[in-house]
């Protein structure tokens, strides 16, 4: 299965009141991941949508946090293509610090292949091929 | 048990690329669901945090989406306390569209009480009063 | 010159870690009061794009901030039509604690009635119409 | 003067209803920019806010915006450290295209040192000695 690790910093305006980053960046973070997976897998999500006519809406996103992320330190976002067919994808997500392999939080997304109608529509078999779907 | 039903309008920042509300918006409307049910159960949670000193991370949180929110429009969330302990609470949600009933997602946060200090720290009793655990 | 007044209650990951609200969210809430101007001319602005096809970019922007706005506080924003041709808009703005009349922040911002296909585009004669401008 | 480049990637949900990233989100970028000249110059704004306790919120910020940025495009923000003294700071942005040179945005800030009472503190020595500042 497809794997990719991103770096990242925590900015500013990401930190809550309680000095920590609020909940809701984590699904932001996992997003650089999976746009990055798609990249390194040469197929950048903006091609998808721009050139293929699919969007990919998130139907399903979780999270459980673990430890606090604070303010401007490097963080890393582990992505794996979990499940794939033509027309679902599910990325489970962990947000690490790459300094001593501390686990912040863990998540999944899960994604339905749709048309600009909003309807659903099945991914290109190239995508397919590029993310290492055999057939 | 609690709940609260809080009015609030898509902001334009919170729209994406795809032309509908992005999914991390939606721990945020949660957020302004639970901070109102707090506040009509008579502690405002900024008191929480600034008189009793309670911090109540979120360390679980989930949304399931099943239509697309859009700019502008009046939507509604709809705050459950499912259930609540000296240490936990989880609150559970729906956004929906007034007018015809349409619910847009359902989701839950899971929250434990703690201390300036990050450790665990028993709710106040007064609190559990106020949100109407009766022992 | 058309002017509204919005209220709106500052949100919880608004604040960031000084412990007040980021100054990049001041400009979120000059375009709620944006908005709001709008609708109560009968225009709103999710018509001007969807019907009249008509965007209306900001190409500056700017704010000087007085004083510090806190988690869940209510605000106000106050919004003025200061200037407005065929071509331009601009906008004024003051962010208001209405209990006392604190001004936190002014600001402005200048639009630029454009198409989509991004070029300079003249705004409806109706919405000048609307917005008060005699010719 | 000190002076500083910094890439990064336009975000998904940055872009707005227009297909193009938020005007509020140049501000979050001269940030970036801001954090970055001051670690090169060998203080982190971190350790500015944790071991000096010293505040240095924005008390005025502008934009003009010249030209669109796109979901995924890589940018940089060039920002200059353009005047210094002990009580106040004002830093200079650019937002580039770094493929054509394009400048995308132009903007200011200007900031004044406080302490965590919230009045105007000097900043240290050591720090405008770092930022380049003679005596």
């Amino acid at each position: 299965m497809k794997r990719a690790r991103t770096r990242f910093r925590v900015r500013y305006p990401e930190i809550d009141r309680m000095g920590v980053a609020h909940h809701s960046c984590y699904f932001v973070w996992f997003e650089l991941g999976r746009t990055e997976l798609m990249r390194e897998a040469g197929l950048p999500y903006r091609e998808l949508e721009d050139l293929e006519q699919i969007l990919f809406p998130v139907v399903e996103a979780s999270a459980r946090y673990l430890s606090s992320a604070c303010y401007d330190e490097e963080l890393e976002v582990e992505t794996v293509l979990a499940a794939l067919d033509r027309l679902r994808a599910r990325f489970e997500y962990r947000i690490l610090r790459p300094g001593d392999g501390t686990i912040l939080a863990e998540g999944h997304t899960l994604h339905v292949s749709s048309g600009p109608d909003g309807r659903p529509r099945r991914l290109p078999k190239t995508l397919l091929t590029l993310l290492g779907v055999s057939k």
